[in-house]
């Protein structure tokens, strides 16, 4: 039957994707219409998907060890609760993989001191900290060892580091590395509700600026109503001179899976105040299923544990070939 | 029997010793009365010892990774060979832990980068290299954990930055590595045959400075013959005006485990000519069993990687607790 019939879906590329994020615990709207509802839909566009919660990485900053750890199993319900679904994605916990540390000493050997000196993510950092610490400075080559153990990658910082380093490799020790590539994945940029000229973020001091996945309908109705906008009470989508609303129309669009034509002309004849209404609504009812869920996921860590124990024994099967491959051409065994 | 009897031998001491080796080759006479001949002691002397050869750290400088390769092998026999017993002695290869760098990027993030710009290595390597890579800065901080892996070390440098890597992680996750001490190991400076004012050294462009514990009768003969000493005939121990000849006296009071006062005393009524016959036969007589028996084992690499596949699992019964022990305190588990 299904050689006579139609394929009613594209199937899968063959590929690999992979992809890391921050362990922030519960991710906020910004990083869900960004980057988490991207992921989603590439589990059934790759063969090969691999999400990793890059806890090595977040070591370069100072991390309480408890907030850490409950951020990491926040971050995996989230990711569950989102739709990344463990038997299609492999979803792993960075340090769980050894091969991660390991392939990133080989790299360090590999990249030149000034290489790093001049990369803008340890400029601004390293001010920021007083001068921070080797991790902060070595961090890139770990990301194109994440990116270079799996081939491809959904994010593009220090993708030409990871590219160098491929070239470096297979120079020295032939050719092994294919040149990694990204995905231009359109991510959409949500605003802070406070600030719509700002990113929302995790860290804002402004608690009414950003909305959580774990946000009650209440919370959202708050943060909503509060959210900045301007003078003029007819809604239009012109981020450049209407930072606010085009925010919220953005915000609105994405929730409802509607385009922003289309929430605009839902919106219009309504003033701001009710044009908000209507946003909360559309939040509400997609954040809904994804904070019971959240809230279920969270009550039982073993299980999140378990998908974690899973996900790493998955990640070894891709990584460890390739590490071993690496060692002998290095001379190591 | 034995509660009643009187024991006959020094009980181990309680403690482990760690002590690593860069993958060289074959070692010279300097390598064997400066370092291997001490760790074949030490076996009887702690519980637990364990010796690494560190490749990880080899590959801050650019290798062949054939001859990389050949070179752990060749060490492994040749340690085997001096008497280093796997039984009980650990006798590992450093990039078959992996703990070695997974302890070495979490210890990365707590060293700040002005730590290791100081340190006289970097400042000496980073030099004759340009700059040098990443992998260069930070070995410092791999060193570090390889000593607080196993708590005890053979050799001192950089023993300092573990002591205040220990620190700054005891006093940021709880009390958990002890001070990291070092063997005071009274070590032997043996010096190149034909410019004794600068040690034996693999690298040596004069092929005539350097005894390789592989060296046949003839080629032991002839360098040693041919060794730098000065126009006074008699033979005297005074190593400030008289390095060459008192360079020979040390090797001789070493190869025949005799003290130096003997080896004078055996000397004297001896021109340098015969006393060189002298010193040969003792040089001779120690290395031709270790020779013939580092022919015999390199004969076997599939013996040699058994032995290190061994090894590497033993390390890894003490590493991987203490790794997993970090892991919790810094939040990832």
């Amino acid at each position: 039957l299904m050689s006579k019939g139609k394929l009613n879906f594209d199937p899968p590329v063959i590929g690999r994707v992979f992809s890391g994020i921050q362990p922030t615990g519960v991710p906020h709207l910004g990083n869900y219409l960004g980057a988490l509802e991207n992921w989603v839909s590439l589990q059934n566009q790759y063969s090969s998907v691999l999400y990793s919660i890059v806890d090595l990485h977040s070591i370069t900053q100072p991390q309480d060890p408890k907030l850490l750890r409950t951020n990491v199993l926040d971050m995996v319900a989230s990711l569950l609760a989102c739709g990344i679904d463990p038997q299609r994605a492999v979803l792993f916990q960075q340090s769980q993989v050894s091969e991660h540390a390991e392939l990133s000493w080989i790299l360090g050997c590999l990249t030149s001191m000034p290489r790093l000196r001049h990369l803008p993510q340890w400029k601004m950092k390293s001010k920021q900290k007083n001068e921070g610490s080797v991790g902060l400075y070595t961090y890139p080559v770990l990301q194109a060892a994440d990116i270079l153990l799996y081939n491809f990658t959904d994010q593009v910082q220090h993708l030409e580091l990871a590219q160098d380093l491929a070239r470096i490799f297979n120079h020295r020790f032939g050719d092994f590395f294919p040149e990694p590539g990204a995905l231009l994945s359109s991510t959409r940029k949500i605003k802070s509700l406070r600030e719509p000229s700002a990113k929302m973020s995790k860290s804002d001091p402004q608690t009414m600026a950003t909305v959580f996945l774990t946000d009650s309908p209440d919370d959202i109705a708050l943060k909503i109503r509060r959210s900045v906008t301007d003078f003029t009470s007819e809604v239009t989508f012109d981020p450049e001179n209407r930072p606010g609303v085009s925010n919220l129309v953005s915000i609105h669009a994405a929730m409802a899976t509607i385009t922003v034509e289309e929430a605009v002309s839902q919106a219009m004849g309504l003033d701001t105040g009710a044009y908000k209404r209507l946003v909360t609504e559309a939040v509400v009812q997609r954040l809904t299923p994804i904070r019971l869920q959240i809230e279920q996921l969270r009550s039982d860590p073993a299980h999140l544990d378990h998908v974690l124990a899973q996900g790493a024994s998955r990640a070894r099967e891709v990584a460890a070939p390739v590490l071993k491959e690496v060692q002998q051409r290095v001379g190591f065994c």
